[in-house]
């Protein structure tokens, strides 16, 4: 089975919107096991779009469309894929109440030209989903399909999960379901972690079972994904269960989470089921780490605040730090140490470092020393990282607060 | 003229990267007077390049193609342009020796796989461009052209820009040089500032001249962009002068910048040209404030530090607050003096706020007072923002860095 995506959309070519759409399809359908050979992105220009769309089925067994199914004159996704089913449109009055229910839904009126957005090839099938008011459409085209879906990514997204993808892998003849989840790692390289998992993969390949796959991410680590196969949605759960189990004995603590969680939002989870409060002392970040865990709703309950303090003599007069270089073990301590007391705080977490891009006291950029303070002992690490600025700064706050974590699970474990 | 993009790398169609260099390379095509029709992506693989590369040649006068030109067995963009080309790859020595010295200029030993990168088709001209240790060629087929370049962006663009732009707009015939300049502003609403400028662009479109768009960048503001067109570099700098005088003097402060400059750099140059330094105290921000003063480097120049008082008895104690609710003019006032007195600074932004989800104290999100203290006057400014939490705290940094810089204008002037 094979699927083609086209992005339609003057403004894209023009680059004044980045199309993420297509990578983020792109990355369902191999999820899904269904190849993808080709994306394409074509203006709001009727002769265009049509040679893309036709070109696009001649290739694949299916395409994906999204885009152009606004109200305005400009979108005309519907239209071209009418002719290209030979069909005339037709109103679909059903489609009409729906569209007018959710202007009504937000008290608003619907202005009179939504209602081309209710006029339909002959054959072709809406979508369930109606996240905004496009409505997605199924089109039959000879024995090949093509969805068109709108533009706007979660209304894109709600199409792809609840019609699109599930009818492709029907189409494929796949009748079992596929699930994933995702490991999220600190600490380790890609081939560190390809190494640790080695035997483990081996396995995999010799017994049959679920697949692992590596993703690089950046600040936000490596992620291992499990992804397995079965007739219904309760095996694979129990076989995800199964590998994240034997995975996380194999590469333990350097796993910090699950999914949709981050290191933040760990950390700020493990603080308050041990009922303790969190300061922080900063100097290179310059405040990102408040702001990284107060971008979860509800850090309230464990964050208490920081004191960035950028120039030296802050740190002498705030944080306690006595003379000699800022950016130095006994510096970073002091701050850790500091800052609980300042703030009224259980444990901390403080950074004093070079972000670059010059030298700062005989210390190269990059270098960074660590400190956390857990019931008033403090412990040190020094780093040095070989990035710019921006990722220096980064890299600190996740190795900073990955540092707090492991001290915290210590706590609970003994 | 027409051009088209073709970006080539089976990680796109996965999902795994993003593609931001298609619509980069769309705003410099449109920027320079080129049509540009579709965008084409395609994995590594020799049939289906050799498919895009055909097609888009077909239908356009010129093709740039990104991406696939490393060392390794999978870059195989150079192979497949030879072959359209109909001709073999040689060796190109002077190029060898380029690459060798990109390595030896760092300091490592060239793996002897980079020498591919030097194998180029037959009648192929290496760009002059070598940012990175992938060479950009100018390769022509037929009466046509196709250039290939690096997928790294930042290699990519410095290449477009010396040599792929300047190429197309030599073949485009077009003589003339386009040149642009934006202003950045912050305060009014897209169809504010069209209105604003409504006379100027009707009289541009009777008169003649240079063009006006608006471009929403979000957290960033909006953005006004005169593009020019004149037979001289000299012409156009005098063009974009005298139109930037005419649209500054219309909407007058909202600009805060030009081109690459953001508020915070804008603010910091501001402060260090008085001589003054800048203190912080945040709150619903959580120390975002701080983090963007600092992403800019040199910002130690005027940056002192922040008080981030998350907990409300942080503020209170540290910050002067008395009891009653801490969003509120009073609260923010007082965190405003108290934290230049505390950090030692010259002038000081403060802000409390309810970023949401939920209500605080009776007060609904999106809630923010913000206080600027300078010369140890505090002035106080409440906004309600119908923003999410995330917007939320980002529109408080650049609304309260902004009342700053208009207090410093005044101060500068007076």
């Amino acid at each position: 089975m094979q699927c083609e995506i086209v992005a339609v959309g003057t403004e894209l070519l023009l680059g004044q919107i980045v199309d993420t759409n297509s990578a983020w399809i792109g990355e369902q359908l191999a999820l899904s096991g269904i190849d993808c050979h080709r994306h394409t992105t074509v203006g709001d220009n009727r002769e265009r779009m049509m040679a893309a769309f036709r070109e696009a089925l001649d290739r694949a067994d299916a395409v994906i469309v999204t885009g152009g199914l606004g109200p305005t004159q400009d979108d005309i996704t519907r239209e071209v894929v009418a002719e290209l089913m030979g069909v005339t449109m037709e109103r679909d009055h059903g489609l009409a109440d729906r569209i007018k229910s959710r202007f009504a839904g937000r008290g608003r009126k619907m202005p009179a030209n939504n209602l081309r957005q209710a006029d339909v090839p002959v054959g072709a099938t809406p979508m369930l989903e109606l996240p905004g008011t496009a409505p997605g459409l199924v089109c039959p085209v000879g024995d090949k399909v093509l969805y068109t879906v709108p533009g706007v990514p979660w209304e894109m997204k709600e199409m792809l999960k609840g019609t699109v993808l599930p009818d492709l892998r029907r189409r494929a003849g796949t009748v079992s379901v596929i699930g994933s989840r995702t490991l999220r790692t600190w600490g380790q390289s890609e081939s560190g972690l390809a190494e640790m998992l080695a035997d483990e993969i081996d396995r995999l390949d010799v017994e049959g079972g679920p697949t692992l796959a590596f993703l690089a991410s950046g600040i936000e680590g490596l992620k291992v994904r499990i992804t397995a196969k079965a007739p219904t949605p309760g095996e694979v759960e129990a076989i995800l269960d199964d590998e994240e189990a034997r995975v996380s004995s194999i590469i333990g603590p350097i796993v910090f989470g699950l999914d949709g969680a981050n290191m933040e939002s760990v950390v700020l989870d493990e603080l308050v089921s041990q009922g303790l409060t969190l300061a922080v002392a900063e100097s290179l970040t310059g405040g990102l780490i408040g702001s990284r865990l107060t971008d979860v709703p509800g850090s309230s309950r464990a964050f208490r605040g920081s004191v960035v303090a950028y120039a030296g003599d802050v740190k002498r007069e705030l944080l306690d730090v006595t003379d000699g270089p800022v950016v130095s073990e006994e510096a970073v301590s002091a701050m850790a140490s500091a800052v609980c007391r300042v703030l009224d705080a259980d444990v901390s977490v403080a950074v004093s470092g070079v972000a670059g891009p010059d030298p700062q006291d005989g210390q190269e950029p990059g270098t960074v020393w660590m400190a956390t303070c857990v019931d008033g002992e403090t412990e040190t690490v020094k780093v040095v990282f070989p990035f710019d600025r921006v990722r220096t700064r980064q890299f600190t706050v996740i190795s900073v607060l990955n540092l707090l974590r492991l001290r915290l699970l210590k706590r609970r474990g003994g």
